[in-house]
């Protein structure tokens, strides 16, 4: 990160601590309110509990709904739990309708109740369309405030519309066609709009190119969409009658495409990207030691396997003070494997049509790679034991656990995603137990018949 | 991922395939010229290198340009190789200056300076003034389509202008607002010219809150600022006498995120995020054989440890039996810290205001956790080998070693980070080395001790 990054986002919070120790709550409050929503969160994610809740009873009540949205679950959680009804009803005035949705489906039901029979008619049934589907479907992301034009009216006759209306909502790039039953036809980009004769009708200059999404897609094919065809915003439309539902803002869409990539980098450790880095000693420990727990059970496996072999090691010793490299270089090796594979899966780019090609390829760099590093491996095991058998017996269970590493980096990721099972989760332990077994097998295998 | 997502990817893939088959090459390019310049990309990357050759021939000459922009650098780098001059020149026509700019800095020299050539003196100036700033930067991210307008005319006037213009770049939200100097001085959204009053000035209903961004800012803090305000464009504005330079729109900035996410997952494994997945083998291998090598050094490392303990593993079996799990959860804890530190880094959110609350916190968990399975694995030491000195060495190692592994996965990303090196590349190979040198130096030490 650059030096200038660095200066940036620390100020908030270097100049809150000071501000903290010092006590003077005043400037604390000022400093905060400045900020926006985001960085009022980012704040409240990198605080302490006790300092949190100190800085989050200073911001303005008016903002406080926007933070909920933007903090990780854990915090917001965390927050909510100490906030009384009112205050959080009062917190949910003004929000987007997607927003709200996401908000209450974490809010107690007596919150919900209440914040329901705030809203009038209009909003309720629009927020209800939101809250009718899954949060990580188009449906869940959507927001209902979408302006829609009939093809057979002039332009002019929009902008006439639009200033009469007296606003638009915000990131408002296009607005949508629909015919009398609401049906989505397509497009009418504001810079046409703009641009157009004002005497042409929406219908000559609408761009009917980009489809409707239906609610039911998952968010992360929604932000593959966005990413692909460089949207700004489009149309939720329902499967059956192509009636226009709502519409999808790009903010919404960074959010899923940050929130997927966490989520690849958290869960290979066994965590939880919506995990609160500052969470009590307890819920932590409890949570990291159920991955600990998996992670034993296979390193008892390995340990296991070479109990098998308990008379070699105390004949050739040799072979004990070898185990950590062969183990350690397969774990690398199918960790790499592994985790390109798993890009490719969540990129669409790895199937089965190409599958085989990868196999081949994955093999192939393995064997090089093995015959390379076992043979420096050789010829140190040589030098530092004097044995050639031992030199011969590391060299061929380096070579067997890189093939194994390649064999399981590519199978393990497609087996598990056949079987519905999230790779990235799953697929480090796996691979690794792997190359532990295999590579103690081998070594010690090979060293029992070669050796005693 | 869903079933969907599943569903829609793999058909272009599949169709293809089937299509190369069987070779109906007229099908075949129907197939690719009907997609998306994203979605040939990702086909391109997705497909073993003769048949890449092969869908690329196929592709549509005016589509080529965009398809370069969308791949992945090896991929373009591997398909401009063998393109002829001409080629080149003609799948640079018509690109937006700031995807001009980033391809023209992977051209032969020769094909840059025809490009130059094949330019007017005002794109040559444009493009010159995006070159002029590296790559990952607000500067390099910039396009230089920005439509600017002056605070005292009507919002009438501004309207007649678009109208007269013709056309207004895509992904226009905003215009900017300049003085006569072209100095920023605030933006004019789109929403507001179309339901504010006509007669207003653009001076009244601007929008002065959005500073401009200075050149120079590398593009991860843009994406940030992006994500925090919800933009979808924003100004590039010289640092000394603010004069409007550019714009960057939000395609750009969801490209940077979704790099900078691949970047952590890629180079937590030694890989490069700009390699083509099915590069040829040696170079692939050649490439994964350096990470692999660094982690031999480590691997001796450890096994040099273990080698100062000969004669202890060979009194006592049993250790090198439990040398697997001591370093296998010391790996885990350490990963899991790491993880967590190094994300919280990238996110801004962890610095030395709050490095010391997370440091006790970290190393509460792990010794919550290391008294916990220390206690399972010594429990099942002693049922396995009916000794409880064994059972007492091995509880006294975990517990050590978890203790080192909250200590190093705090403490390493922190310093590798003030020393400038990217803790995601180098923290895993670093603090697994020192999770296996103190696990297995504390099993075999106290081993060593108490046991002989």
């Amino acid at each position: 990160m650059s030096a200038e990054l660095q200066h940036r986002r620390p100020s908030h919070l270097e100049a809150l601590k000071r501000a903290l120790d010092q006590g003077t709550m005043r400037q604390v409050h000022r400093h905060v309110n400045a900020m926006h929503p985001a960085e009022i969160a980012s704040l409240l994610e990198s605080l302490p509990p006790a300092q949190r809740e100190l800085v989050w009873e200073l911001v303005d009540p008016e903002l406080e709904g926007d933070v909920l949205v933007e903090l990780n679950e854990e915090v917001r959680a965390g927050l909510i739990r100490e906030m009384e009804t009112e205050e959080l009803v009062a917190a949910t005035e003004g929000l987007e309708v997607d927003d709200l949705a996401g908000l209450l489906r974490e809010l107690p039901e007596a919150v919900n109740q209440q914040v329901l029979r705030s809203l009038d008619a209009q909003d309720r049934e629009r927020l209800n369309s939101v809250l009718a589907y899954e949060e990580d479907t188009a449906g869940g992301l959507m927001n209902t405030d979408a302006v829609s034009v009939r093809p057979d009216v002039t332009l002019e006759t929009v902008l006439r519309y639009l200033r009469m209306r007296g606003e638009v909502p915000d990131r408002t790039d296009a607005l949508f066609v629909v015919n009398r039953s609401d049906r989505y036809l397509g497009v009418l980009h504001v810079t046409r709009l703009l641009t157009e004769d004002p005497d042409r009708t929406v219908g000559e200059v609408m761009d009917t190119e980009v489809a409707g999404i239906p609610p039911a897609t998952p968010a992360i094919e929604v932000a593959n969409l966005f990413q692909d065809r460089d949207l700004v915003s489009a149309a939720v439309v329902a499967p059956g009658d192509g009636r226009l539902l709502g519409r999808i803002t790009i903010d919404d869409v960074v959010d899923v495409i940050r929130d997927e990539a966490e989520h690849s980098v958290m869960s290979m450790a066994g965590l939880d990207e919506d995990a609160d880095m500052f969470a009590p000693v307890v819920p932590s420990a409890r949570r990291r030691g159920v991955w600990l727990g998996i992670n034993l059970i296979t390193a008892f496996l390995a340990a296991w396997v070479v109990g098998r072999f308990e008379a070699t090691i105390q004949q050739i010793v040799a072979l004990a003070i070898l185990m950590p490299i062969v183990a350690s270089m397969g774990g690398v090796a199918a960790t790499q494997t592994l985790t390109l594979i798993v890009r490719g899966l969540a990129l669409g780019q790895v199937e089965r049509a190409n599958a085989k090609w990868l196999f081949t390829k994955e093999i192939a760099v393995a064997m090089l790679n093995g015959f390379a590093w076992a043979t420096v491996v050789a010829a140190v095991a040589f030098v530092w034991f004097r044995d050639w058998r031992i030199a011969a017996v590391i060299f061929a269970a380096m070579v067997v656990n890189l093939f194994a590493a390649a064999l399981a980096g590519v199978a393990v990721p497609l087996g598990l995603k056949r079987f519905g099972v999230d790779p990235a989760v799953a697929g480090g332990v796996i691979v690794t137990t792997v190359t532990d077994v295999i590579g103690f097998a081998s070594l010690l295998g090979l060293g029992t018949l070669l050796l005693r």
